[in-house]
């Protein structure tokens, strides 16, 4: 394509810098604010989140230095830029493993980050990233993000979807998820509603469920129904939840082995590579795509 | 806020200009090409408004010098612009009124209109467009366009949604509307799927329906189900309809009384205010907003 463009020739003065970018089509607005001086109240990042009246997004990851930030300041001799998670509602969230890939990807973008590893401050605390070099032909690298640890508590859990219901698996990601084999994905139907889950009172705060087919050997496809969001095109930590469950299914325990296991797990919005090392950690690997940048007229903003 | 913003400081020399914005929540991608020289493929219309991998809207604008196109040239001496509307699946459209509410919006924007009227050439014709001055507080003026004429062929349409039934009224917009009067917006449901239309052979090609109830004097609210979209924020041709099917239904018809009549009609994206002349003609007049400037990245939209 030629661009060949004669106007507008500058953005206002004053205009909000941003970018829009996803991972896995989990999707955010990037606003650059290194000195921390954005005022982003909840309602300002759902105006930006906002699918038809705003930009569009499943959440804002505002850059800022850590040292500029009040909940970085002490990481910042660590990580130098802090990723300011919100949710699309305006809310607070402590991490997003797509998120931080994109986040990473900013970062390289604007020269803060070279391929290789980069330690980003998040709520969770330190995230170590690691941005591949360029593919030959030119495309973006993939980028990896730590995880942190699945825990398998046990139990019975039961999933049902209409007149169907399945035994599932209890695994924690820091946040929990119901991971459920089916011979078909199409068998969770239109996953308009949150699937009933039968677990006693083990889900108080509600539960991720994942609905898992064997593609090949390591090689899995999810689709997923996140509490709160519905059925969404990916969940870092249910694919990941999704590959250990699916490890273990297989036989496979790298703390027994100790040999690292890679799983390929397909999510509706992409492909995502995940990795269990004998240390219990998790690390997945996936693609980061930044589509635009530009400015926001900060008094639609203000509303 | 404030932006106090370091980076990144140009955008690439390569970017494709766009902006993103919406009428009543109708939403759209511009995309300035005023010497036509973008190559605006239908997969590239489809990334641009994919709302998760790519920008997101309900269509493209592209934006155009009449005389730099084939289909407008013939136009260029009454309308210096020409709106290449495109639906959010890559096909081709005639016209959209909110978009070309927007597309007037933007034209304000780069100085090639001023409040007043401006022609816009679109594929159904020129159509005149009018930008109300700023409010007192700076808030933009709201945008005016002529939607042509309804036509009430009549006849029996029946619509039903689940276990109800409403008797409905045909009115044609250049596409064909069945308006129902309800009681109660809710009861069409999660309109997840299209009403059915008993109507005979009335519309081989499917047909746009609006539930309507009254909210005062002249004042109505509607829900909308277009053909090929599912429920939208707003319908233009819509709301114009379900404006002359309420007058009809008021007693109220400016062919005979030779006064304009005005309605009020609430979408669930917005407000319009629709006038209908003695001469048949209907006037839609709304809010266009233009949320954000950038540049899209090139390679990202080849694919």
């Amino acid at each position: 394509m030629n661009s060949a463009w004669s106007g507008p020739a500058a953005p206002d003065a004053d205009g909000i810098a941003f970018l829009k970018g996803h991972g896995t089509e989990n999707d955010f607005v990037i606003l650059p604010d290194p000195d921390g001086l954005l005022d982003l109240s909840a309602a300002a990042v759902a105006r930006l989140c906002d699918r038809r009246a705003g930009i569009g997004g499943d959440g804002v990851l505002r850059v800022v230095r850590s040292a500029a930030h009040p909940e970085a300041a002490a990481l910042a001799g660590e990580a130098a830029w802090f990723m300011d998670y919100r949710n699309g509602d305006g809310s607070v969230a402590e991490m997003c493993g797509n998120g931080v890939r994109v986040f990473a990807r900013y970062l390289e973008r604007i020269g803060a980050a070279g391929p290789g590893e980069v330690a980003v401050a998040t709520r969770a605390g330190i995230r170590r990233v690691r941005v591949a070099p360029p593919a030959a032909g030119g495309a973006p690298g993939e980028v990896t993000v730590g995880m942190g640890r699945a825990t398998l508590p046990g139990g019975e859990v039961n999933v049902t979807v209409g007149a169907r219901t399945w035994p599932s698996h209890h695994v924690n990601m820091g946040n929990p998820h119901a991971v459920t084999f089916v011979d078909d994905l199409s068998h969770a139907g239109p996953l308009l509603d949150a699937p009933a889950v039968d677990a006693g009172d083990a889900y108080p705060d509600g539960v991720n469920v994942e609905f898992v087919v064997r593609r090949g050997p390591r090689h899995v496809a999810l689709r997923v129904h996140e509490r709160g969001s519905g059925e969404t095109r990916s969940c870092g930590t249910g694919a990941c939840a999704v590959m250990v469950a699916a490890a273990r299914r297989d036989g496979v325990d790298p703390s027994v082995t100790g040999e690292p296991a890679t799983y390929t797990v397909d999510v509706p919005g992409g492909r995502l590579v995940i990795t269990e090392h004998p240390d219990g950690t998790v690390e997945m690997t996936g693609p980061a795509v930044i589509v635009a940048e530009g400015f926001i007229d900060p008094a639609w903003l203000r509303g």
